[in-house]
């Protein structure tokens, strides 16, 4: 059994409670957060608290606040030589405060507080100082069934930038074929299947392989068409840079 | 009953006979193409050819042939007001002969011929010049269980471009992540649940409303970091590129 203090109360500390609380390998101990108002409509499934020298003793105190009060909230615990984590994707391992066993339990999907979330396709990016640590975490990821992945603070950098690029420009790409169809009258449903196809390709073949197109096929005529019918200038900017970034990717010339 | 000759052999060919022999309210009369030896396997269920001359009468005449073959072939078929349609997503109605009754019946949607396809999530994009011969597709789309739409030939040139860069452009974000990991030794399936996240979110939500991330926050500190940290120029200018679009999208100034 992995006793858990949780700390914060946004969509992240929210999902993990209710992950928890499903697991009879995991007990939550307690669960904090600065207004206790935010919680208290869980008070009769856990103990709650607004007050740090409050907590319980745990085998793992869990932070998932916001990026810039982790080292705040991580100082401000009255107790030393215990295992802290905080769940952010940027900040460092080294935010949380010396006094304690450090590590990261990351999970790396995009949370909103609505919906349901299975959580065991959540990929989880652990980190810890010391390796009897880094096994409680490996531990807790079993116990809520998800994947773990060892992950170093310098490549949870690296990891959200190339989030930012799979996510948000994935969604940009969305964002402009939308404002195309718009401008002409058609309806975005008839590319949803699509969308929902390229994503699922990749799950099992990479994407290189999976590339298709007018770019890395060298089809020049339906390129400078493309560019052609394309009035806005960004749009057109993007057209043109992610097709040389294609042929590129693909050892063709530039079209 | 609608009855059907189809002509060619590729993807689009093969995977709508299929679907065709499925439905009880289709019959495929025949199915021609140039080399026959590419669609003998089939001889048992279904009268094949590759003699223009020998055509039967139909319904419908579906020509599912490269772009460039489209004109070629109409030309050569030697009857007239007949039904022909064509499965291109970029070739215009107008290369079809005018001696024929014309359309194009577009399904939108990745083929590749080894998996198989749930062709009742295939959107089809259909164009008729006469209004019963619109029924025709409408009704033939109904007996495959899929969604219609009506989209005319320039549309269609839009909505190519659109499906550019939902499909493509997409894919190359997910190449760029997949690079980004690689280069830090990061394994990619980290992503891969993020991705299909993404492209499963804009099925109930727009684009608009579902982006997240650094750029739409405003998030300078971030934005800025994550351009240190890539070295590659082309994905640095992409990176930017693709910051100042999200910005500009979301009324926010330029990162």
């Amino acid at each position: 059994m992995i006793s858990i203090v949780l700390l914060g109360a946004g969509n992240v500390a929210t999902h993990l409670f209710k992950v928890f609380q499903n697991s009879d390998k995991i007990s939550v101990t307690q669960w904090y957060n600065r207004h206790i108002n935010k919680i208290s409509s869980y008070q009769n499934e856990v103990q709650i608290t607004d007050s740090l020298s409050e907590l319980k003793a745990a085998d793992l105190y869990i932070i998932a606040v916001s990026d810039d009060a982790i080292s705040t909230i991580s100082e401000a615990l009255p107790f030393q030589d215990r295992f802290v984590v905080h769940t952010s994707g940027t900040a460092s391992l080294y935010e949380l405060d010396s006094k304690h066993r450090r590590g990261v339990f990351y999970p790396l999907q995009s949370f909103s507080k609505d919906s349901e979330m299975d959580f065991t396709k959540v990929p989880l990016c652990l980190e810890a100082l010391l390796k009897d640590d880094f096994k409680t975490l490996k531990g807790l990821a079993k116990a809520i069934g998800c994947k773990a992945y060892k992950v170093s603070t310098e490549q949870r950098r690296y990891l959200h930038v190339a989030a930012v690029f799979a996510n948000n420009f994935t969604n940009q790409m969305y964002r402009i074929s939308h404002e195309i169809c718009e401008a002409n009258q058609i309806e975005f449903d008839v590319l949803k299947p699509l969308i929902l196809e390229t994503a699922k390709k990749i799950q099992n073949l990479s994407p290189y392989r999976a590339q298709t197109g007018p770019a890395v096929r060298g089809d020049k005529t339906t390129v400078t068409k493309h560019l052609k019918l394309i009035q806005n200038p960004q749009q057109k900017a993007i057209y043109q840079l992610l097709t040389d970034s294609i042929t590129e990717t693909h050892g063709r010339k530039k079209l």
